[in-house]
């Protein structure tokens, strides 16, 4: 989507085709700075330290990192090496080892003198192909926009999102977003209301710059707002993604998707949730009793960073000193309180049925 | 209650009786200052400046300054003007005008010689009252979480929170904090879930600042926490405070209470609300429609104040800069969500029927 006017993807080749450019997300969104990435190392460490972060970016990062490891060396035993040092970056990403796996299957059977060119093949297409299913995600979502609009023809839309599932959570569009930046590219009359989403505050930090870079209006709000605002009737529809989507419709996403998804319930609003396919975990039904919850260290409630004074990125310890936290990172929202599910294949209801008869043949 | 082993409370005559010492809210839970007061512009600018918040201690502190005001004019037209000045440093605290105008029936038909000494009994016996309403608060609460112990014997009772609703707010003990201090010191096994409360974030940095000067057990959480902990069996009770209650018993509080409430309801936890009876608004039936609620500055929302790496404290920017914010202060909570009242005559349920048991004076 676009920064000021120029369009980007989360990450692109260089015009050589030797290195590849990434959005340094550590910085924002007090700086926009491309960073090169170079070499296998560049590539896994860009990934440790989430300079890009959301599940298809990751992967698509490992794509590339096979790509420079080979351009190095060709070598079975390099390829192995590279594989293993991108698969230890984040070992919870389930699109990290997809990608992986794809490119091993790319490459793993050529000649060592072929072996990069089949490989940059399929890290484009791996890129690709996450624009495509993220653009259908856009498309089938845009219809519950435009049915929304038509219900109140002439005013704005309002829309609530939580967390980041934008285009720099993705290669391009994201997934949750995909429908907003369509509805806004064709005229509708969106805005959203972009919860803050503590700890790590990716709405206030990513979505909003993503929102605002593109042109579409926004608010930002606190987490705690979001049931206010839909008991006054501020909220038309709400848009989120999902980390991992149960075969019975539950969705495990950002900590307090739960309980926006209870004020929706509570007050009519429409509560949709966007994914592509690969997140579904056809092996689980019950969200709640059976999606491990990450937790993490406890300086992300108990710190904030941002912008000091001095215009430098500073870390503020905002919790009274040596008071204990806890830092859950995703909660499950039981299929009962989604309205529907937004896949690359169209809409469905948040069940085992709806799911099946998008996804036959996992039936 | 204590702050490292000291009993203090918020708001206290110095020796002389001639200064008021209050404790630097503005300061916490960074430093424990303590601030004197020795004028009436000292007492109003602790109250504009936050030095002191909570509507029971502002009202103390504006009873001290009147106190202050006639100890260096006592004529007429100084006391009219030093209760003109403190009416407009909150100007939607109710018990601020409650509090300025209790004294100023104390004072105001006699002779001047007399008029110090009789404002300084009035304004002890404002904060005496207002401590001895939240002891009673903390009795009939403390009923609530000994039957939660008795129901899991030998296990930690867990209580959430949201804001702060605790003694630094009041003169003493504190409206929903008040059962739980007692809960404690009475050897009950508590431990208490501390909503971080964004954007001002009352909860990490006062109430977990209260909570562990006193030596509660207690846990920070970010506000999103709140559903997964309720769908984990991890909350056994809620227990927030209220800034307004109507009378049918709907209660407006810090924004994400209502969240809290829902979850609580999703997962068959108790929600109770603390207050005072001189918080219940005998006016108003539907809180939703009929409570304003504070829309407060964006900066609030797009900027956190924290303790710096040099120790400093600093306000860092989290928010995508030209991003938009809003800052909605309360939500209002419906009767059909709350499991019970808190008062200072006792328990009663969430009701019109069940306020007017408790207060037949006002039926």
């Amino acid at each position: 989507m676009k920064v000021n006017g120029v369009h980007y993807r989360s990450i692109w080749p260089d015009g050589d085709d030797e290195t590849v450019s990434i959005i340094d997300q550590t910085k924002l969104p007090h700086r926009f700075e491309i960073a090169r990435l170079e070499t296998l190392d560049d590539a896994a460490r860009a990934i440790e330290t989430m300079q890009v972060r959301g599940a298809p970016l990751i992967g698509a990062t490992a794509a590339y990192g096979i790509c420079l490891a080979l351009g190095e060396d060709a070598s079975d035993d390099a390829l192995e090496a590279a594989a293993e040092r991108l698969r230890a970056t984040r070992p919870t990403a389930i699109n990290l080892n997809w990608a992986i796996d794809e490119m091993l299957a790319a490459v793993r059977n050529r000649p060592r003198g072929e072996r990069l060119q089949a490989a940059r093949v399929r890290a484009h297409e791996i890129c690709d192909e996450d624009v495509e299913t993220n653009r259908r995600i856009g498309e089938h979502g845009l219809t519950l926009i435009r049915d929304a609009a038509a219900a109140k023809p002439g005013e704005t839309v309002n829309i609530l999102t939580h967390c980041n599932a934008g285009w720099i959570a993705t290669v391009d569009w994201g997934t949750a977003l995909a429908p907003i930046y369509m509805a806004h590219d064709a005229g509708l009359p969106v805005h959203v209301w972009v919860d803050e989403t503590r700890p790590r505050n990716q709405g206030a930090a990513l979505t909003a710059w993503e929102l605002g870079g593109h042109g579409v209006p926004h608010t930002i709000v606190a987490d705690n707002a979001g049931g206010h605002l839909m008991q006054h009737g501020l909220v038309d529809l709400c848009i989120t993604g999902t980390d991992r989507t149960t075969a019975a419709g539950d969705v495990a996403n950002k900590i307090g998707t739960y309980l926006k998804a209870l004020a929706a319930k509570d007050n009519g609003v429409p509560f949709h949730v966007a994914l592509p396919s690969s997140t579904i975990d056809w092996t689980i039904e019950d969200g709640v009793a059976g999606i491990p919850i990450e937790e993490r260290e406890a300086r992300e409630v108990t710190h904030v960073q941002g912008l000091g004074p001095d215009g430098e990125i500073v870390s503020v310890e905002i919790a009274a000193p040596g008071s204990p936290a806890a830092n859950y990172a995703f909660d499950v929202t039981p299929a009962r309180l989604v309205t529907g599910l937004i896949t690359e294949r169209g809409l469905c209801p948040a069940s085992g049925e709806g799911l099946r008869a998008l996804f036959p043949e996992k039936g």
